[in-house]
């Protein structure tokens, strides 16, 4: 039970709205037929590791669990406990949900489009309760205030505490954890991790598909670089999530 | 939250291992391309039941935790809280894990086949721990005394605290809880919940695939008759599995 942790992140692959170019967010979207390949992909770079994770902790979206499950299964470790939180899920992209990229860039220019995607605190406008994409009244967020729209900072602040009151206990147990989620969420926690500026935290882009290990210290920070288990990928994948409604 | 709470159960599609007609217990083998195919049928008649369940228990065992994942996902409900349990698993073969039924049939005749099949309280020859078949070190029973072998009475005498412990709570704060297992861990449930008597459990054969409910009242036992989504195939499917081990 002695550290260094370790902390495997997976961010889901692609999905059948990444493929179509539209914002998604809280949408709750399935994995696409690359998605899925994806995933098997994350399974076998884990089973090749020796990692062995001992506890999943997944979003209440459909593609990350379809990529943990997926993933996991490939692994021989589909009996691991799992634990789903909405605090895990993708930014909520307010009234962007379901609007295409391309377009929404094209619409609002470079400038407004880059602040929505990657500004630190400016969310975009807020999706009304009874739009086509809004999640208000879907049952599994029973309980809980849905949010309208969110910024990363946002993000931050409702990951961060289930990080400290969920996640990092297992760790400190001496459990291998994987985290199975998105891109803004995984940004989130790893802004707080690596010590991200809020400025930097804009040119940071995690790949799909692809597991990143950190190892942690007693105090839940890094006592190393994090890698990715396929390093060329990962930089490919990067690149691919930086160019985005580009056309 | 008023009764009656409503439960479903699901046995695991056909696996690798029923098709090959080897006796399984607790070795871990996958769904066949036919379980598969069961799975996805579960998880229509879920979605076409309407019944909707807020919450998954799960063995710890591949073949329940497939089925479970498709089904869920078929029925677009893979968002659940997930809860596994070795105490659902299906009950432990002893010695006979890996060998071939009709082979057992042959070898030791009909009557003492039936015994160790349909006994309640008589259980295979226990295995050993260094066996190729035996669980003893198998890390995700870590901390529990794995069984050497087990009868029906003994699984029931594993699974009904858990029944009480932890699904009843789930039941009562009004939960419909699905509970993906094995033939013995259901027949267990079964046999508890309809009052079956030690003899007359023998004759029971819980379908591959077909989920079965449950109206329970505030005592958690049912207040009518339980029924099978598909009825008719429950009725073909309980035959099969009667007549295993034969050529």
């Amino acid at each position: 039970m002695s550290e260094p942790y370790t902390l495997i992140l997976l961010r889901h692959g692609n999905s059948e709205w990444n493929q179509k170019n539209l914002f998604t967010g809280w949408v709750d979207v399935r994995l696409s037929e690359q998605g899925v390949k994806e995933a098997t992909r994350a399974g076998e770079l884990i089973a090749e590791s020796g990692l062995a994770p001992d506890v999943l902790y997944t979003s209440v979206l459909t593609r990350a669990i379809q990529t943990a499950n997926i993933a996991l299964d490939v692994a021989d470790r589909a009996w691991l406990p799992v634990k789903r939180s909405w605090r895990l899920n993708e930014r909520h992209y307010g009234a962007l949900q379901g609007k295409d990229k391309a377009q929404t860039l094209e619409e609002f220019g470079e400038e407004q489009f880059m602040t929505w995607r990657r500004s630190f605190d400016v969310p975009p406008p807020p999706i009304e309760d009874d739009a086509e994409y809004s999640q208000a009244h879907d049952e599994r967020y029973a309980g809980i205030e849905v949010p309208k729209t969110e910024c990363l900072k946002d993000v931050i602040e409702r990951f961060l505490p289930y990080w400290e009151s969920d996640i990092t206990p297992d760790l400190a147990a001496g459990k291998t954890v994987l985290v199975t989620a998105h891109g803004n969420s995984l940004r989130a926690l790893v802004k707080h991790l690596d010590k991200i500026s809020d400025e930097d935290i804009a040119g940071l882009n995690i790949p799909t598909g692809i597991p990143l290990v950190y190892k942690l210290g007693a105090d839940f920070m890094p006592v190393e670089e994090s890698r990715y288990l396929d390093p060329e990928a990962a930089a490919a994948g990067a690149a691919a999530v930086a160019s985005q409604g580009k056309k």
